[in-house]
């Protein structure tokens, strides 16, 4: 099987970052910019880097973009240069194309005009950080709905030794402790005799505020 | 118990989002920013909202800066001003102070300045939406290890009815569907007798390369 | 019958001139523009005239953009602006969105937006004066079909006094003087006897080789 | 004879779309624009593009200007340079020099320099268009008169089938089909027994309130 | 009889200079200028100063410019801006224009435009400066044709108490002094027994080489 | 004997000016300027020509700047680099640096720093133009001093024939005619039979209030 | 006896340190700068503090500048503006003007414009700091003459409990103590039995290479 | 032993001074500058000279940063670029890094990321100067604490020809001269019977109180 091909348009903080990712993960990337500098430093980290203007559409023709299989725009403050780029991205044949929008009408803008899924990282990262703020043993999380979400949290001291069924997590708090993750490695769906030691990482699910709960209440506790 | 209280400094895209997001989730907000336009916009958002340099110790003083429990300097692409803006917080006593950097070596200054937490948004939102592309059908993840993640997919159509022991995610491929999200609820800790319906979410806890194998073997695949 | 209401948006050489003939044509008209001084020109010429950033929302609402039969948007030379605006316009529920191009790609993003018609001036300008100025006697034209014209042109010296049937154009030349327009008025379908005179202007219908056959045998010739 | 040849001077929007024009028609077009980018996107449309400066002597001595017949002075918004290469064409000898003006004062300085034509083209076009606008039928028009036009408009489906001896436009309004274009050809001086079909282009002359009356009350009726 | 009234637009070195010494002589002058530092600095010098665009036409109607005797255009660096407003002035019905140029394109795009006198200030100077730099003795001089000159020269040393008739400069160099000038009063058409003074200015007049000969072996010697 | 060598630095218009009129009358010339621009427009015209930087001792010793015997400093606007080059022309021993100012206090700077002569080209061409502006028929003049003049008039019609003893401009005028320059040469000293022809020039001396007075009522009568 | 007056002129990094030593000295200054924002800094630091251009002699004039005993001319980087302001404190009557200077040339001038002191405050303190790096102990240090200076060092740890005969610095490298400094006081030309103490500061005179001889030899020395 | 290494980085008026006289007291010293004139005209003055973003870790490792003894951080006005060279060269391992700063955040900044000496250039000069400007016979000074100073001053004409013993500055201002310097060399510790002499430089030590006595009474007295 062919390895799959991206295009990552414009190569700033964000761009960069994605692109990169996608080599790490083993992936054929091709980064452009129309700044010099910015694709000098990233030609040695991405399959090839060019400097053009992608909202030339001869220039995007003899770089083969019809051949990619999903092509990103990652133009940071640039609205009219992420749109034009956008749709000549569309127009050239790119199956799959992602664009960073930063304001709801540029969002608006980019759905119209066909592209396929629109991100908002600033907005979003934003919001992933208010949550780890307010919860400091939080982790990471994952929103299931806007009531429900998995989280990871670190185990406290004030639960070192503890079994689950000692902390009873269902039953006290509505929430599950669906697996632990120790040096030794990762228990999926722990039993209730599994003990907590201070620093495992565990994951539990729930509704926010039973999750809100149990953090407040068993978790985040001062002695 | 009194509310906790936070001070953003910088209001642009992350800043803004971070600050609402906390303003949703209950908490106090002061925003500063130095652009009066961008303040105008969020005034009616925080709790209080006041152009004002925030390098300017006079002025820090003047807002009471030293009573807030946290403080996110959120400053967008101006070095200078974040590491002046970082040390009078935790000169006039911020308890927390979490900072944003634009680079490997900002985010070593804000560490030996004293920052609490660094943050690279723009860096860990190009890694999340890198993976999210490379498996279409991925929702959200958490990485637990660099070789461990919790995912969340989408049951796809060639798993719709599927019963939890005919797809035997534990034996074929060496991971586990650990939830399951429907319209009616989440089930935690799914019993093998449980149907698949496609649309659903499923969370799915495992080793990177046997979700992958899951992810292209059964959810992915082109009928 | 309530007078039909355009907005124009862009208050440059052309929204101006456009805005300032629809008034003269009967209609209302509220200008645009993010400019003061230009607002300020042209207030005493239109119904309303009003500072504002066109990709303001709240801005747009507050002045009832929804209201208007037709909204132009005559943005110069920024084509995030102009993009942005027509969204803003289709959004809000002007029935007739019409908007000005300056280059093809930026047509083709217009349309992809759903512009109900977009316009090219200063190509369709320049076209027009290709055309007037390789045939002297044109005054002006309209293009029926790629090979079909009505062209309206000056009688020559060298035609003055002769009949229709002396000059016998279809004949000779394959095409039709349809009208003769001269200081008395103007005379529908000119019989056979109907006398040229110099100065007096001919219109013409007739395939683009023919009439041009004819302008430069018949017309255009030095005695 | 020796093919007319033109020299442009400017490659805006407006002057390259004119220059191409020109060459469309058959003639030898000399492109000059000051800016670099511009001749190279136009020097393969032209017969020639250089980059020179239009207000040095020497430069347009060295290209030969002397042996243009017509030269378009179509500079932007630099009215300067746009008066100065006028004056220069002029004293150069060339015969014929047309010139865009932007504005009523810049237009009464090119012809008091002795410019033998001088174009509004944004002014014009807006103008077009407002009639266009207002007009949903019309395709084009040529204003024989203050008073007098002939215009281009779609058959609409009200009138499909009739005769013209049953709209009747010159006893009812005064104003005369004088021709029909549809898929098959143009019909000059169509008779009473022709049938209009809808989607047919009809060529109309009449007075301006004439052409309105039958405009408004027999072809863009609402049924 | 009405005094004479000037108004000069442009309040630069050139132009402040210029109307300070028409008011010196006794006229009335208006300054304008777009600049109002400018303005200011000249208005108590000035009968009136003011602030203004001198290529607005309503503004210059507002000013009454039509009633002046003359208008002088001293606009420094914006050719565009100088033939505007020389236009405009004509226009208006100014009497006398008058209008600096900076350069000989320039100079021949307002005498085209019916300016009455170009004047060329820099250049002029740079002639006269060159003409003092390379004759020490000599003050102030006319030019009465390429060839003839009448020139106001110091009486040296080396001719002081020295009679006219000794000097003979008649006889010897082909060139005469009309005129000596002392501290007691001007003596015109001096005598052959008048006596030079050292530093009286002596007028001379005669060809340019004979002056040139008289400077170099009577005037400029080396003792 | 060994011709005299001048360095002009700065060559704007009037620099440019006069170190053209010092190569004219014989004299060799290098110019110096800082814009490659004006040097090479200038090259052809002067001795030698260079794009140095006037500030810099280095620089101006490897020009030989110390051989030369006058040194003009005709920089436009920057006082800085003015005072910096007048000081190091004074420093590396060019006999007589003349500098031109463009303001009281840059002249005052000049003179203490040593400069053997400061002129104000635009102050006193200001001052020239506005005696020409009033009076009509005054081609030229000289200040004798502050209430004496010589000054060059054409003859007006008025005069035409007349010979000098009817005009009688010392009886009546208190002013004496010491030249007339007329198509066959130059009269010096004139006797009371010579005619004035309409169009010659008259060389005039006297008081300014006698020439004035003889100028409005025997001049510039409107007959 | 009346408070010494000072006037600074320029409140730059330099300027406002010097000018707020003047004020704890227990002078009189009024600060100068036509930044708004510098002087608000200021104003409650100075006597008086204003917003002036200090080349307008107005204005100088209207802060009474001639009653000030001593002008210091502290602007940073414009020499221009240095120029002229010192010219009109010295035009003005200002005792004693001091200069700041950014290079050799700048200096110059300022001599000669009559300049009573220039100094060159980052070249000094260039040299300065210099002599402190190399030399770790040294404190401060004055320059007798080109070869001889007094230096202020730190007693190392290897002299602690010495007599001066033991040190004897005279006999073995040619240099003197003629004070030390310790908590209790400061010992002036101390005896040869008094005690050196670690971390008490010494005074010593001598030539440059004596002083550095024993420094290297005995002060610096890794035990 | 190896000669000592120096970096300087930031070669404005301060850098280039300390890094000429570090060159001069005999040792090594790599400048580094973003600006390559500033480059070209320090490299005949320092053992190298490169042009280089002293931000840029690769950079700084090319050229070897780790072996050398002390870095200077002597950047101008650029805050950021100052803190992170700084943190770069302590990560590299420079031994000792001296940084200039512009304000007390920036210095508190550069402290805290561990620079291990802090220098306010201007801000110490400003002192210096003032002091200087109080007691017009200062000619240097060192300060042994808050109230103690060692100074250097010029015997003044009143003095010529007194014994110390007359003087009696211990006895009646409480303070000594320690060294007298006149042309013939340096006395040390000068005895009773030392003569003065007008234009001597005696060096005087005491309270900062008694030297401002004897200074006002003794020294700068008017006969």
């Amino acid at each position: 099987m062919k390895t799959q091909q991206f295009v990552v348009i414009g190569l700033g903080r964000f761009g960069s970052s994605l692109a990169m990712e996608l080599m790490d993960l083993g992936y054929e990337v091709l980064g452009v910019d129309i700044n010099e500098e910015v694709v000098n430093d990233m030609s040695e980290h991405l399959t090839h880097a060019v400097v053009a203007d992608a909202t030339d559409e001869e220039v995007l023709k003899s770089l083969g973009i019809r051949n990619f299989d999903c092509g990103i725009v990652a133009i940071g403050d640039d609205i009219q240069m992420s749109i034009l780029a956008a749709i000549l991205l569309k127009e050239l044949g790119v199956q799959t194309v992602v664009a960073k929008a930063i304001s709801m009408l540029h969002g608006k803008a980019l759905s119209k005009l066909g592209v396929d899924r629109v991100i908002f990282p600033e907005r979003d990262m934003g919001i992933r950080v208010a949550h780890q703020l307010v919860t400091p043993n939080l982790l990471d999380y994952i929103e299931l709905s806007k009531d429900y979400s998995i989280v990871e949290m670190t185990v406290p001291q004030c639960l070192n030794g503890k079994t689950l069924s000692e902390v009873n997590t269902r039953a006290r708090y509505g929430c599950s402790i669906v697996a632990l993750h120790r040096t030794e490695g990762v228990i999926v769906a722990p039993t209730a005799m599994d003990q907590l030691h201070a620093g495992d990482i565990m994951v539990i699910i729930g509704s926010n505020s039973n999750i809100d709960r149990f953090e407040s209440e068993a978790v985040n506790v001062k002695s």
